[in-house]
């Protein structure tokens, strides 16, 4: 009887899906690992967070986006096997570690990570190694079949090719999420010709290298990578919907630690209020019931719980102006804001974002990382900005970018009219 | 000062949109609708319903489509602007009933609808009418113009050329979702060439009508509609999950009629099961509320309940294979069923679905619809199957699918092994 | 050392095309076939001769096709592989057959096989077993290499199985020119969903079936073939072009006849003339020779080659209507036009088209063709239009147009007033 | 009666077009020169020359590409108009000067050029103003209208933004080359938002500006801009398909000058030889003419000639390796290849591309060029690598590259086996 790990479905089974054209699955391990309760829940995680608020087409899971890696890494393992640096008995490892790679992301993840001071990793590591499904069907493979692809997706594996398949400046979770976030979107900027980059790409000793004539290929990836992040990804509306987010959760989480009786429990929250947050609390929250606590608050009788929610649910964001505090500083507006009557706590929120195109592991780096190396075809092998000018200019480029956000209809309402007088002609010098 | 409804944005807003491009607003009224509670509602409820569980990433909204009907409305319009039959007083009228078309749209509408008996073209009326944002945007235009955008919608408004541009067998609302869910599901087959019947789409009296050197783009468009309503629209999957949430809404109101003590109760679907609906009970309920409960039933003490909840949630859907009802008909099956101890009121489930590519008001047609007429260069207008011989091919033409639901695990636990046996072979002599 | 039929080259060549991403090359035959003048030759024939009239970016050649078609086969055999039915030693055949199909295109072929009374088919063979830089190729596979190729082109090859790859109702061919002329053209209508039909695509018997799963990507394709067909290929102005074609061809041919002296002899032509023709006399003539000659005409003292000459070179060409001699005879109106003084042998023309979508060898077929087969999951195999409504509704469906050609400019010069009013008023009529 | 300039098509025309979907065209002049031999000649010569021989699928022509830089602009300015610095008056003038700015290209325009040392801009002015179809079509407008044309096209103009809106580092010319003949190559570099370019382009008092808002899709722009000339305008195959010809011409020059006798003159080229063309001559030359010749050349006694015609018709051609002279220069080479018996001067080609993403007309800059300017939302103007850091990174950047050409079969025929081996080492050391 054939092994679980090398068990085929009799057919082929494919997914329709719109950037890759076709999922093709015939790993039996991989096609009960879709099929678990854990993995789809990831139907109920958007991709891209509060992005639907700026681009209204944004609304894909990451449901979607796990399975794009998927494929994207099989089609790797296509064209790695005619090389003798690539060992076929790791292909099931890096399938399931690229499938399973976000099964940890909560509801919106980055506004509800920072306050409840929690990571999407750490929770894919509880989910793989506890007492889920998914657990179940990768402990069928070996016993440390579940420790090992834990340890592809944490980057701690000794076998490094393989991590960096998924995990690289060039990995196939990157080239899935630009193209397909790109595509969700409707913006041009995430195009780049993933068919020659695959073509180029070799099994490395330690990593995914690039023949040489496929420099160019990677010089475009890294641009449109650029034009994602600043155009796409941190889009200030998007930004200021996570500002809501983040403060609604933030004034629920007070409350409830004030002994703040709720209309109706957010039952599922509790277990985060209270950070003892076993791996079935996590798993049961995902976007749905997010959203659910959230139209529920809005009839709460606190305020400041009702008004942010009403405005999440129903996208009357904050304004957004440029903010780099060197004007004033956030703490003066802090006490001006407090001296109209506005709980800045709340109602007043400084971010700041920042990119780096590209660096490697030099001295000056202020960002170390493993460098993109590419394959000459005398054997040679060359760190990436040593060969490419144009990627040579951007190395170690830093961009930052600093916002101020605030409800632009409380700043009307100030009764003290000198006292919003000044607000005002501030916040008009700022912006 | 300028009548609100003549006010324009100081400049004009675009909206990303991966099927248009751009949505583009300059009109005040349209901007404030699209900031109405009611109408960012729909970003809560999928424009295809289940269907995501057969095509993976058809997870865009109803909001999303309503952007694009009105986008197409905006275009057809600048075009008719240089023929005399063109009033451009019903401009915004008809914008309007585009952008709002599909307010009234319920949680995964099908279901939702023939469980509770409710029609969502008579909720979108209600909403429009009644005490909410949307009403006293459109109030601000005037007294009547609520119920002018009402009767456009629900086709009473005595100007049929605008009724026109927004329902018939070949409107804005057709063309915005062929295409739509075909780039969300990836399948090609809802392309047509929208340019050329937008540039070939005349005003006529009572109608749109399409300048005859448009016949092929037209032919092209009938056959597009048709493939994506046998290829996507009525995929078995979609149906299954469908099947499935009819199920478990109809248990759930059968439990509340008799009783039941729910966990936790779900109230906003209990002016449903009583079937005393306000508006405001309406407009709450999106699919947020619908999953939270669906998620919360799984732990329900009600197996059938719990256990139609858990498939769902979890895309644990009933096997599905052709029935006709010729060999056996459906009340033979559910003794059968009752007799191997399988309750067929909730796991045994037949359904139809039948399409008509075009007709038009002919003697013998089974379905009149109004036809699509041809304007000749010399002026005349004729039906277009007449002019056409692939269409007058399929003039009429009825196709139906029957298909019967049943979970299989259910089936492989019967335990009277000859029941089992019986109806395994029924089954496969169906399947 | 490895035989030449099994030779691979050291890296698998690849080709960027817009069609189907790249074109992948690892045989050492058909790298070869590829650098022939034979083949290359193939860059100089438009795949659509005069269609760039009517279509401005429809320049691509059959160089193009013909890759393209090689292509679609290899992905075929990709597929087919894992099936018994499949002869892998089949393999090399089908792919130069593929490659090679169109070998013997002349220049602007339509028109041009007409008037010389000549087969590309017959040309396509005589270049593959002659004295060719192709034949060379072939021979070192082996001795009667170039004949089981030819044989497979013209349909006599023993193997129906392989020959139905590349002439069948749904064949590579068709497949590669559908996808290509809709990109070159940019007209919508022939898309189809490719991947699909390749993945249920199986090697039978005598021939390709479809799995009963791809039925409707199979009408999909039927009906964008029917809409390239009316909308593109048949298109009236193409067709115009081709009309000056033939009678300026004709035209130069009856000069040379009557010993005409030409300013710069037509010397590649003269064999076509004289119908003598060798294949280095075919080989040699393609699109560059045939416009330079036309472009020499123009300079000729013969008025009517000279003028249409410049007809065809400048894009000046004759009015197309509707005729299908029911109201007047074609007879009646050459009599019409040599009284108004038109040379009506060069300046009235009358041609037909018809296409048939699909049918299959039934008793009433006006035009018997093999059938499309779908194979069902229990293993029998079905003629399609049994099976899929919308094919049957079109089996056997005839379309035909009709129209007549003729210079506006020649009618508007006729001396004769009453002459002129006559055809005028005739030609209203008709138009 | 309307004014010839004013002159409007009873109903508008349209071309379909891959690129831009549809060309529109209302105005009578426009139409006019569209239908002159001088335009339609531009069918006869492709877009990107030689480039074709790399890339298949690179067979447009540059008409196609004329009506798109027509396109572009007729899109700028329905978007200028509402805006006071935009002159209605200059409408026409720009359009033409859009559609006829490639007017004076020759076959394969790079080496043509350079061997019988015209300027293409020289040709399309002398069209302009001299004895043409086109001439009398713009005279029409008015006596000076040629000459205005002429001067927008020139940069001569003295209105400043009507020549930068196609002549500028963001123009109507290169935002459609880019974007075309990354369509017909199939590449997907050559992609950006058009459609956001348009909509934040302003006209400015001495040139098109752009709203910061829109800096990003400039970004992209010229990150497009850059790729494409290094991965296909610079493509090393279509270098080499240039050298092919240069050297070819100036065979066919020589030999000429020499006194050779042809078989066939080639009556068209003589003027050329000659150094004394009339516009009549050069507009009889195109592809067409070119390609005969280098098709009669192969039969040509002149072995060199022969030889090199051979080569370029089908597509046999030289090797090329990077070659920066720092190893041993061209003259060393020369020696070297004339020792061993090969003619130097034919078959021994250096050549060198550089390109610059980006400058301004700073002090430090090599090429100075007018910036791209960002408009503020307080009204200010900013140089734009001022504003962008990706920009700012890339300022000034030069990239060169150089290669040798040669043909490796003659390497290989060297009779001297010592000189032999000394080129073949050399060679390799290079490559």
């Amino acid at each position: 009887m054939t092994a679980y790990k090398d068990r085929q479905l009799v057919e082929e089974k494919v997914f329709k899906d719109p950037v890759h054209r076709y999922i093709h699955v015939r790993d039996q391990v991989i096609w009960d690992l879709i099929k678990t309760p854990e993995f789809q829940r990831l139907r109920r995680i958007k991709q891209l967070g509060t992005l639907y608020l700026a681009f209204h087409s944004a609304e894909h899971s990451r449901f979607n986006h796990s399975l794009g890696v998927y494929e994207i890494v099989r089609r790797m393992i296509e064209n790695f096997r005619e090389y003798e640096e690539w060992d076929e008995s790791d292909r099931l490892l890096v399938l399931c570690a690229a499938l399973l790679h976000d099964l940890g992301h909560g509801p919106f993840s980055h506004s509800f990570e920072k306050i409840f001071d929690i990571d999407h990793e750490d929770f894919t590591r509880k989910i793989i190694y506890g007492n889920t499904e998914v657990n179940r069907v990768l402990k069928r493979v070996s016993t440390d079949f579940p420790l090992q692809v834990g340890q592809v997706i944490d980057k701690s594996h000794p076998n490094k090719l393989v991590v960096s398949m998924i995990s690289s400046q060039i990995d196939a979770d990157r080239m899935d999420y630009l193209q397909r976030d790109s595509y969700y979107t409707g913006v041009s900027y995430g195009t780049f010709d993933m068919e020659r980059i695959l073509r180029v790409m070799r099994p490395g000793k330690d990593e995914v290298i690039i023949k040489e004539s496929g420099m160019h290929a990677v010089e475009d990836y890294l641009m449109s990578r650029y034009q994602m992040y600043w155009q796409v990804y941190f889009h200030p509306v998007s930004r200021g919907g996570e500002v809501l987010l983040n403060r609604a959760l933030k004034r629920a989480k007070n409350l409830y630690e004030q002994g703040y009786v709720f209309k109706q429990a957010p039952k599922y929250l509790i277990p985060f209020f209270e950070n003892h947050i076993e791996v079935e609390d996590y798993v049961r929250l995902d976007e749905t019931v997010m959203n659910f606590y959230l139209q529920e608050w809005i009839q709460e009788s606190d305020e400041i719980l009702s008004d942010l929610s009403h405005r999440f649910v129903n996208r009357d964001l904050f304004k957004h102006i440029p903010f780099d505090g060197s004007m004033l500083t956030f703490g003066e507006l802090t006490e001006l804001f407090e001296a109209a009557g506005i709980n800045s706590e709340y109602y007043l929120f400084s971010d700041s974002y920042s990119d780096l195109p590209y660096d490697y592991d030099r001295p000056e780096a202020r960002n170390k990382r493993r460098p993109i190396h590419l394959l000459k075809p005398n054997g040679q092998i060359h760190e990436i900005s040593s060969q490419s000018t144009i990627i040579h200019s951007i190395t170690g480029l830093h961009r930052n970018d600093s916002k101020l956000y605030f409800p632009k209809d409380k700043i009307n309402d100030i009764k003290d009219l000198e006292i919003k007088g000044d607000i005002i002609n501030l916040l008009n010098e700022l912006g």
